[in-house]
């Protein structure tokens, strides 16, 4: 272990979303060698529409990302504000995402998606790389049981991401159609060639477990040196975790993991103080291989990551534990 | 006369659509202190759409024009490529140009209509500014002589930028809707303050005339110290100018210029040889108090200008004539 090297850690965070958002606006502030991979399976709204009108994968969680990393000066601020901006009419653009548009076209117009993402992250002058899982666009198909309140225990298939997010039943299992697909070669090499692979928070089992569902990138997950922090969510989602508490989060993880281990799990203290039996969160985290690291993370208002507070505990994660230590 | 001063000469151009882009081309090889100002009337195709769906300026020729000026790096050309590229499908993006979404969104961000053309100019590395001449949409209404065949003497009214471009009779003047707009500001300053301002080539009726129409513009152009060339298409548009001789587009200038005299005009040596009296061409000339310039600014095909003979051309103008000699 060299630690206190002066190398900043290279660090690869999985998710999609305002979850992985939330990492990525603390993880910028450890490391200039920052890889997001993202999910492409989301079919709701801005991104939904793109994908049929077009055949394209989902740009908005891409977007997000993008958006998460932009420049701290007014280029950046601005460039980002305005891929974040979204059209609002009583016609055809109402709800695009600006940066949703701009992104589907230079797909259309390099024909590379990586590429065409590493364009729009220059033109935010971006802290960071943003790549899509997968260059094929995806859905998520889960097993949800009781979706019929008066068959509580039928297990029924909800299809799609913007479905399973708000299923009144409860998910016990998604795959991904079409199943096994390939991953994008580049977020391979960024999870093996990391020191710290990041995962969640997010949306559980449409942006933090779909990465397990593509092989390459769980082989990858499975061989890589890297050392893995899985970030618990603060609060159960309403409608795909309703109801879950922290240790069924992570047993789902488990039930998904395909032999992935973890080596930490991270939960905001009071989140978990107030819902859980502690015990039983550290056991479940060491059946994944992780230890259990709570901290404080939450923002004012309990519902969201603070940055600062995440980034200082991934901080204290790696300092402690890793081979390369953060910046400062 | 200051002639082979050092000083770039400053050097304003006035019209919309194809032809702006086309002097633009031109005119970027003479000067960095170049600056366009567009019309804004335009009410077809995804300008159109835009405009009546948000409300706002017609953003396509502002994109063009935008795009004539782009960096000559990879970065500038990458991005005026995006710019310009439209969505093709089956649905409702379908025809969308990406600038000009881009372009609203800025206006819609930033709610100033120059500072967002500013912007994009930066995304651009532009070689130039870009300005509407009013930040109020327009339209245009046209007077139109023998719209029914059956009644080739009837004067009917055309409204619609779109509608008068292709309009089967003989198109006799123009109005702007709301008549006696106000100019942008910065656009009066740029005629103002130029040493040379260049109109056309461009639809005549649609893209050259409409800036006549603005009262602030119009007196800008009238006392202004720039000296002004006006450049004559190389054909008769189908529609708009139909059957027009070129003496008659001098004449229909003429007809709207409301006191702004020219210093020169420029036409093509073959299109004019091909179709006119050059004597008549010179007398019309002489009506608008200007010198004619004949010299060879067609590409291969007649149809189009070639921006380096268009270059060349206004290089032997302003040299022999200008306060102030163009660089090389």
């Amino acid at each position: 272990m060299r630690r206190g090297s002066r190398r900043a850690p290279r660090i690869t965070a999985l998710g999609g979303g305002r979850g992985l958002s939330a990492s990525l606006s603390a993880l910028r502030r450890l490391t200039g060698e920052l890889t997001a991979v993202v999910t492409v399976a989301d079919d709701g709204g801005s991104s939904g529409r793109l994908r049929d009108e077009l055949g394209v994968l989902p740009p908005g969680d891409l977007r997000k990302a993008l958006a998460a990393l932009c420049g701290d000066d007014e280029w950046g601020r601005t460039w980002s504000e305005v891929i974040q901006h979204r059209f609002q009419s009583d016609g055809d653009l109402h709800g695009h995402a600006v940066g949703n548009l701009l992104i589907v076209a230079l797909w259309e117009k390099l024909g590379d998606p990586v590429l065409a993402l590493e364009w729009v992250g220059r033109l935010l002058g971006a802290h960071g790389r943003v790549l899509p899982m997968s260059a094929v666009p995806l859905h998520i198909e889960a097993s949800v049981r009781g979706l019929d309140p008066s068959l509580p225990e039928e297990l029924s298939t909800v299809r799609g991401q913007a479905e399973v997010a708000v299923t009144p039943g409860t998910v016990e299992a998604i795959r991904l159609l079409p199943e096994n697909p390939p991953a994008v070669p580049e977020a391979v090499t960024a999870v093996r060639a990391a020191d710290w692979v990041v995962l969640g928070p997010g949306s559980w089992f449409t942006s933090v477990l779909p990465h397990l569902m593509v092989p390459q990138l769980r082989d990858a997950l499975a061989s890589t040196q890297a050392r893995k922090v899985l970030a618990l969510n603060l609060v159960a989602q309403p409608g795909e975790t309703e109801g879950f508490s922290p240790q069924r989060h992570l047993e789902v993880f488990l039930e998904h993991a395909r032999g992935v281990e973890l080596d930490f799990v991270l939960a905001d203290l009071d989140a978990v103080g107030a819902v859980a039996d502690t015990e039983a969160l550290r056991d479940a985290a060491k059946r994944l291989g992780a230890e259990l690291v709570l901290a404080p993370v939450a923002a004012g208002d309990g519902a969201r990551h603070d940055p600062e507070l995440l980034a200082a505990a991934y901080d204290r994660i790696f300092r402690t534990h890793g081979r390369i230590a953060p910046w400062r």
